[in-house]
């Protein structure tokens, strides 16, 4: 494969700042020796996964910090390479003073991605569990944590897997039948190979179709509240948060937009957009605050549009409002709210309207929002017993295996020759591959895809 | 020794945020049957220091992170008790998710400085030995990281064990006298133990004064510089800053106040007071700049009172502030710097007075100057050869030594009995025992000691 050297490289690999400890990771070729000349022991000859006790020293001798050294052999890392982890005190002085010194006894400072990249390319891991090492430390959620971590598992590569073994079986059959063109052979059976070529594509596109939860989750779901004044947005924004917003900040290094409030269903992260303007209250007193909505709505996926259950005039403005909507934005999730259900009794509506029924002050159906809201996320999909893809590239490829899947199908009908459908089953096979990096995937895509992950990974 | 439990603690060892791998610490009596209850592998039989891959799993045995543990077994750890360091993914998510599960299979989140409050109280390190490691994860130079360094390594402490061993041996001379007391014999040689006293209070005395130099070192030295407008302030700043600033700011997490510039000379912190002033020009006309200066000045150790040489009436009027500021201020050092030494011959100078000549513009003089204000912190003192002392309780433990020992040494001259000296002897005895934790310390002491680190360490 390309790109593949074994030349030592170091970086910090736990997170930046102060803390008790620090590690730095040292990967390649020698990488043990390396260590040994700035280290009070000698490492080479000890055995791999064992740790050490010494004092790293600069070319003078002086003693600059003393360390725990973790050995890995070539083979029996993360990397793939010989690999050594030194645990050093926490502080940045010391984690620079270390990482200069290894770059005297000849390290390199290495690249973002770059230990992740070697592991791909060393075989350890195969590229969509590479990216997926990248979602896995991003995840502020349990379902992003869980997607990445099945794709990390390989879950999603041996489902790849499979279906490339059945398109080979596929392209076994008609390359045959072309070694016999001249002979205006068919020896493939037609209909079961359209049956095998649709199964395929519906896999292909189940995949493909999940990318919108999978990118939801992974992104966090963006929901605006929107409704005229006096509707209850604020409350309804409080008893949405409620001990939610505890539990997000007890989370150390999350960060949030300011002007976004986070919040967790059922490990789903949902960002509510604006809320700023909200807790403000700075909307005119224009009826439907409709302007001041407009660019809410425009970033969000669901909205939810809240309406007074009691105020017949500010129903019946919010149900044409919620349609002229749905017909605008046919790709989101325009919900109808109704508020203050505790005040009033429940006014007549068309019943084709589908309508939450809520108490922002009471909490009475919120929990049915919150339910409903997972579901309008999940959709028929289940994160638990089904792949779920969340990276755009992977989205990209199966998009382009599904075209090419689609003009083998239409071939199959059409009496198209079999090299026409040969040709787009060896491209559906190359998109699938290019998912996991079986096919050689161009450097520059590599390159692209290392260098979005942090240093030291 | 009081306050010790062994109880199985956790708590994050890395610094806060995202990172490749973050290193979570678990310590107390069974900590690896305890991580085994949450961990695929049993790690009871394990070897120590050793590695182990493995995964993290919830309660309902769903996989939380693969991670890498390390195996660490009773009085073979930091803490002196068994351990379990695990490596996992470096999210927050994931980080929060192992400590909940580390909980849940009974370990307690650890409190600040628990895991050196254990080694100390286990006796790993003794107290100015743990003391040392926060210092030595805190410091952001090269001195403060040498200060640190020999103080973890002991030799701070091994002087002190000296020191009382002399004493005991004092002591027991003068505890054999008060058995005989009745008989009124003087047992010992009181000229000889005169001079041991004498000796071992100039050693104490030279301990405690280099604390100004070790506090300086630990806290940055506060400069200020001060001067009429357009003596040069501005062009001696960056000219002492130059190439300074890059090396500071390259190192990752170093904390700044905005108003101060950071000057790293021989490995010495120097602190620029207020340079944001000087940057702003926001000075009025008046002659001096005093009033503006005065805050300056209260926060300096260091002085630099620049003058234009070239301008007599300017020069004149600083000379006379500078002797006015060392009137006001003989704890500080003031300093006389003629600027524009390039421009104009040397003035006439009261040859009494110290003086630094630069070039502020042509970089001139300003090694001398630089010579100067690390002349001026280190005193007599070398760093490296000698033990200084940068923690403010040892300090405070050393002065009431010195002073036991002084009433000691008076009490030998005045002819006193031998129970008075006697008992100021232990009383200094006691103080130096108090820095290294040999004699009990207060609960109380050690809380707050500990406290001070961070949690993980």
């Amino acid at each position: 494969m390309n790109d593949l050297s074994h030349d030592p490289i170091c970086a910090l690999a736990t997170a930046n700042g102060t803390g008790a400890i620090a590690v730095i990771r040292v990967s390649g070729t020698g990488a043990k020796a390396l260590v040994s000349k700035a280290f009070s022991k000698n490492l080479q000859a000890l055995p791999r996964h064992t740790v050490h006790l010494g004092w790293m020293r600069s070319a003078s001798g002086e003693r600059l910090d003393e360390v725990l050294a973790t050995l890995f052999d070539n083979g029996k890392s993360f990397t793939g390479e010989e690999s050594v982890e030194l645990a050093c005190h926490g502080s940045p002085y010391i984690q620079q003073l270390l990482l200069q010194r290894l770059v005297e006894v000849g390290c390199r400072l290495a690249e973002p991605g770059e230990f992740t990249k070697r592991a791909f390319l060393n075989g350890r891991l195969d590229l969509s569990q590479a990216e997926a090492v990248a979602d896995l430390i991003a995840a502020q959620s349990k379902q992003a944590h869980q997607v990445a971590l099945q794709q990390l598992r390989g879950r999603f590569s041996s489902e790849l897997q499979q279906l490339r073994e059945q398109l080979i079986n596929f392209a076994a059959l008609i390359e045959l039948e072309l070694d016999f063109a001249e002979e205006d052979v068919e020896f493939a059976d037609r209909s079961s190979l359209k049956q095998l070529v649709a199964s395929v594509l519906q896999m292909v596109r189940r995949l493909a179709a999940s990318f919108e939860l999978g990118n939801a989750i992974k992104q966090g779901v963006p929901v605006a509240i929107v409704g005229a004044p006096n509707t209850g947005k604020s409350t309804l924004l409080n008893q949405l948060l409620g001990e939610e917003r505890a539990i997000v900040s007890n989370i150390a290094g999350t960060t949030r937009d300011v002007i976004e409030e986070v919040l967790n269903i059922e490990g789903i992260q949902f960002r509510l957009i604006d809320t700023a303007g909200i807790r403000q209250t700075t909307e005119t007193i224009e009826a439907l605050g409709i302007e001041r909505s407009q660019q809410k709505i425009e970033q969000a996926k669901i909205v939810l549009c809240l309406a007074d259950s009691g105020d017949a005039s500010n129903l019946q403005e919010t149900m044409e409002w919620v349609q002229s909507l749905k017909t605008l934005h046919p790709d989101k999730n325009i919900l109808l709210t109704l508020n203050k259900a505790d005040l009033t009794t429940a006014p007549n509506l068309n019943p084709q309207e589908e309508v939450l029924q809520i108490s922002a002050l009471t909490g009475n159906g919120i929990s049915a929002l919150k339910d409903k809201l997972v579901k309008l996320v999940l959709g028929d999909f289940s994160i638990q017993d089904e792949t779920i893809v969340s990276n755009a590239r992977h989205h990209a490829a199966l998009e382009l295996t599904a075209a090419a899947l689609d003009r083998a199908q239409a071939g199959l009908d059409g009496q198209t020759t079999a090299d026409f459908i040969a040709m787009d089953i060896r491209e559906a096979m190359r998109q699938l591959g290019h998912i996991t990096g079986q096919i050689d995937v161009d450097t520059d895509i590599l390159g692209t895809i290392f260098s979005k992950f942090c240093i030291g990974k």
